[in-house]
């Protein structure tokens, strides 16, 4: 396996270029990455340490480093520039095919992305995650009007992550209700739910896999054993099925696909938040 | 104001689309932009919708929709670029090079990045969050020996969000402790966290942010009012330079931030998850 370092290097928080070099390495599954995160390298003397830090690397690798930067300030960049690596420059490669299509010139400003720009949506995210946490686990299950999105699902199926990654990235107010035994004995849907259909999103997943996650939780436990999840999560479908309720299927699935699935399933127009 | 339509397709979330979207075009603050997500499209059938969604808004709009791509397979993605639109396509610009420069086949394969690859890590996500869950507002804070970190902070300067974005993105154990009243009293570091100066971050805002944004939450109350957010404040600020405890103020700051702010002056070596 050979090894590379990997610089992600901006003047503002960097987040999109680590998005960017994760993607796009991810796919070399032959290689060894070690990232270094240079983020918030707005002044020349940080230019300097930055390029010291890459030239470092380059002399003590047997390749030169990936360079993976996104800066606002041409000049910045341009100092950075003197660093010895193979770049991946993001903003320079299309932003300027972006300004020639839009017939528009960039504004070249810090703080657009990733930054407090807009004080109602920045607080319109920090409401969301204090609402996800307020209504987790049915805590708070008077407040359900106020909810985007209700999930359910039987304990320990991923509604509290999704949930939570929702709120953050797109200010959705989510709630999650969790299933139990109690909500099978008639096959009704909890009452509490009922002037929600609309919605409800449900959430299952492996029984193997949910025998594990509850073990690490509580092992040797009726709520860990194989036959109590297979008996909660064939119930938890069968409420999911009899009740027309939308579903997915977790065992596969990282956070993000899980709410990019949410989102589509449910139509729901969003925006991300940061 | 021009009008654009924008695409972001991917046959995956195309969260790592959306994200470098967002990037560029909060450059352009002099265009509106209408994003449209069309995740998933991974079958020839999605294509097909896919091109006719983007064809219908170049029939509609007066100039031709964005397009920001990324597909791992190419393809989908030969299919997609039948669609009349303009197209930043983010691994078709730098997979090749970087091919050229690791000297390796990209693997064109799904799913690795933004989904479940590697289980342990997964597991580690979410075992983050409900630690953060669980450990919030100083809720159950005798688990403080598994924290990475601990968020220092009066009520509402942004630990919680912050501790959610740090547990879902980067895996991290962070615990959070509201400082109130009671710990202002002798000046001395609550006994609870004497263990931990290691890990500690404090949070601090400008007071009439906080009075905002607590007179939202309790109108009319000792809580919001703007002498006792200045008095806290000031302790709060006093604890941390007396115990030499790194801080920020988060007024001007998003989440993502706040996040990387931590990170870099805490020194946490870390790796982006998802």
């Amino acid at each position: 396996m050979s090894k590379r370092t990997v610089f992600v290097v901006s003047d503002r928080t960097g987040i999109t270029a680590e998005i960017l070099s994760h993607s796009l390495l991810t796919q070399f599954p032959n290689v060894i990455f070690h990232t270094r995160a240079l983020p918030f390298v707005d002044t020349p003397e940080k230019v300097v340490d930055a390029v010291r830090e890459i030239n470092e690397a380059a002399d003590n690798d047997k390749a030169r480093p990936l360079i993976f930067a996104t800066f606002v300030s041409p000049q910045l960049f341009d100092g950075v520039r003197r660093a010895r690596g193979f770049f991946v420059d993001l903003f320079g490669t299309f932003l300027k095919p972006l300004e020639m299509e839009l017939q528009s010139a960039s504004s070249h400003e810090i703080g657009h992305s990733h930054g407090v720009v807009d004080r109602d949506r920045y607080t319109s995210r920090i409401s969301a995650v204090h609402y996800a946490m307020d209504c987790d686990d049915g805590v708070s299950i008077d407040d359900y009007s106020k909810a985007d999105l209700i999930i359910l699902g039987v304990s320990r199926t991923g509604k509290t992550p999704v949930c939570l990654y929702l709120a953050i990235h797109f200010g959705l107010f989510c709630a999650n209700y969790p299933l139990t035994e109690e909500d099978f004995n008639d096959g009704a849907l909890p009452p509490i739910l009922q002037p929600f259909r609309g919605r409800l999103f449900g959430l299952t997943i492996n029984s193997e896999r949910l025998c594990q996650i509850r073990t690490e939780r509580r092992p040797d436990s009726r709520y860990s054993s194989r036959q109590q999840c297979e008996y909660e999560l064939a119930q938890g479908q069968a409420t999911f099925r009899r009740h027309a309720i939308s579903f997915a299927d977790t065992t596969q699935m990282s956070i993000e696909e899980i709410g990019t699935t949410i989102l589509q399933k449910m139509k729901i127009r969003r925006e991300l938040l940061g």
